[in-house]
């Protein structure tokens, strides 16, 4: 089905909020099946809105709103989608309960002017929302479709999987299955070249690459007449990628490199510590980002200068001396100095230049991972020949997450 | 002028790529004076471009175009752009030397399609790209303007920078000087209420705020015969804003926080150490994505558990059995540790709740942040209300950085 994402916002058009809604729903309608031909954005002003909302029927039959669905005078995309639909307003009452329970929850006083979100168009299918006070809704006419989001993404998100995925499924032909299967460690046009056998000529299931920041993710897609055919048909492919990039692989549901990490080192009762040069804490913030983080780390090192290695984690001043502070003999000896000093069960360490600053003689880009888990210890080179210094901080923190992700899986 | 913002990019509809650029130029556009009445996405697609074109000019005179201008053959923007305006192309000498300079400062051959990112409308005025290889250009017809950028945000800018900005400002009739304060500490609305007596019927300057993750920025901007009478508007409104929330002011010119932080930190030649419980490395993650860091952290300490309060920082266990671990007390002995164990000149720490958890009796988002610097030794708490473990962990940061500027500034 042909479609168009219509977002309602002035402030989209002072540049003070960037269009993550647009990006979000055109992913999950395109892994649907859903072809997204355009992105409109207006602002708060109703002549304007109907009039993109015009041209946005003229060439595709289904429209998703987001925006203008709050209490406020200038909140007017619920009116105009109805109007222009032919739709009247009734009030919905379940959303009143909603919304006098949302209000005492959080122990407000409900203002008079939260009740204009109650109101929805006739024939509707109404999306209610519990992660915030505006509705949204599905509504139909003449084959042409119009579903109105709530704003903020947080809302937008919950109603999208709590009510607009499940009406649009409705409208599928066909059931489609998918699976994200997300990988670090090759290039996504090498690993497009090492898939090319499978890529090529396939209709279905699909395979899509995209590169996110060192990553690579894969998107496995089939429409079968039945979820099962489906289901069936992408794990049958996942199993033949995995005979050739089973390597690079570390998800299979989307799920952050991080979560992960923190997952498997819960699930085997693993503590990690870490002595970061380069990174200086990116590390270890990347493993508390994730909740209950407490299990699995307790005590981590940044060590941004040569005394710090000596002093924290007790790297040999001679090492540093004879190797260079950015070699793997003495990232080894960090990751071991952070496990002997923390007492945890794996020590991770990262030397390298960020940039834009290199020694003499060396690029930013070079980086050493050392480890140490049981009687494994060891480094791991890393390049990655750029000069962006936020980019290589990024990188490294993957690939030390990598690292530790292959040392315990 | 009313202005349209029109990217080009399936990969936008795709969903893998999120609209950024039209966040960035909206955003200098207003700061200019220009009304951005639209943004549209349209794919790698000729016919729907072409109508998105003409849509936009139908109802604006100025219309900025992202993306399209590669060298491979989807890339159409600059071919359609210079037909529904009327002018040929014609090959430009200097983009062709450019691209040789490119290609031999990266040791790599010219392949032949690059040629076609040489080929220019008859009349524009080119924007040479000094940061990739596709240029730009500005090109007026019958007092409609379109200018063309390459996507990739880090080229465009560039030349939003060098050379699009410069080519706007001649048709602005006055000229426009602004300055971007941000502010930490208090909140958007309370911020406005502040300054309501200034923005209140205020015309010229301006006053806009804008809230950005527990910040608050202002931007104060004044349009004037000349720039001397602008700046001049500017700087006393500014003045007068300093009168009123001058203690929440932290950068006048759209600086981050951790820059400014370093940047002072460096010039008192002092250095800084971090002990972090909820921040888990998030501080020193935040110092060392500075260039230059290590003047000013070599030692930073997570301290994750009790245990590693006292074991890293020398927090005594009775203490925080005494006052618990989340208190002002744990946060400033913590603060005295990380500079005892480091040597550095300060020493500021943090312990909390990040969320989802938090101890039986207290509530996600309560933080104690820890400071030791010279004979100034202390805490101050933190209370978001909030249950987002990702934006308390950010705001946390932003409160350690800023307690660590008031305490040096």
């Amino acid at each position: 089905m042909r479609t168009s994402i219509l977002a309602v916002g002035t402030e989209l058009l002072f540049g003070q909020t960037v269009n993550t809604n647009a990006a979000f729903l055109s992913d999950k309608l395109n892994h649907m099946g859903f072809d997204v031909m355009y992105h409109f954005v207006v602002g708060d002003n109703p002549d304007r809105l109907r009039e993109k909302l015009a041209e946005a029927f003229s060439d595709t039959d289904l429209v998703l709103l987001t925006g203008g669905l709050g209490p406020t005078q200038d909140d007017l995309t619920k009116e105009i989608v109805a109007d222009f639909m032919g739709a009247e307003l009734y009030r919905d009452e379940k959303v009143i309960e909603d919304l006098k329970a949302f209000f005492e929850r959080h122990g407000r006083q409900m203002s008079e002017n939260n009740i204009k979100q109650a109101y929805l168009p006739v024939g509707c299918t109404p999306l209610y929302n519990a992660s915030g006070t505006a509705p949204g809704f599905a509504l139909e006419k003449d084959g042409k479709i119009a579903i109105c989001f709530p704003g903020p993404p947080r809302e937008m998100k919950w109603l999208w999987e709590n009510g607009a995925k499940q009406y649009l499924e409705g409208f599928m032909e066909k059931k489609m299955f998918y699976r994200v299967i997300r990988t670090i460690g090759r290039g996504e046009s090498d690993l497009e070249m090492d898939l090319m056998p499978l890529i090529d000529g396939q209709t279905d299931p699909t395979i899509a690459t995209y590169a996110k920041e060192g990553e690579c993710t894969l998107r496995v897609a089939s429409q079968r007449d039945t979820m099962e055919e489906a289901e069936k048909a992408v794990e049958e492919m996942i199993a033949r990628i995995e005979g050739i990039a089973g390597e690079y692989i570390y998800s299979y549901d989307d799920e952050e490199l991080n979560e992960v990490v923190v997952r498997l080192l819960k699930e085997k009762g693993l503590t990690i510590s870490a002595a970061e040069s380069c990174t200086g804490g990116k590390f270890a913030a990347a493993i508390t980002d994730v909740a209950g983080a407490s299990e699995v780390i307790q005590y981590s090192y940044v060590t941004y200068s040569c005394q710090a290695k000596t002093d924290m984690v007790g790297v040999p001043a001679e090492m540093i001396e004879e190797f260079s502070v950015v070699s793997p003999e003495v990232a080894e000896a960090m990751a071991a100095g952070a496990r002997a000093a923390s007492g945890a069960d794996i020590g991770i360490a990262i030397t390298g230049y960020a940039g834009p600053e290199a020694d003499p003689g060396r690029e930013a880009g070079e980086a050493y991972i050392g480890y140490a888990y049981g009687d494994k210890t060891g480094a791991v080179e890393v390049r990655t020949s750029r000069n962006f210094r936020k980019w290589n901080r990024n990188y490294f923190v993957l690939r030390m997450l990598r690292t530790v992700y292959k040392l315990i899986k």
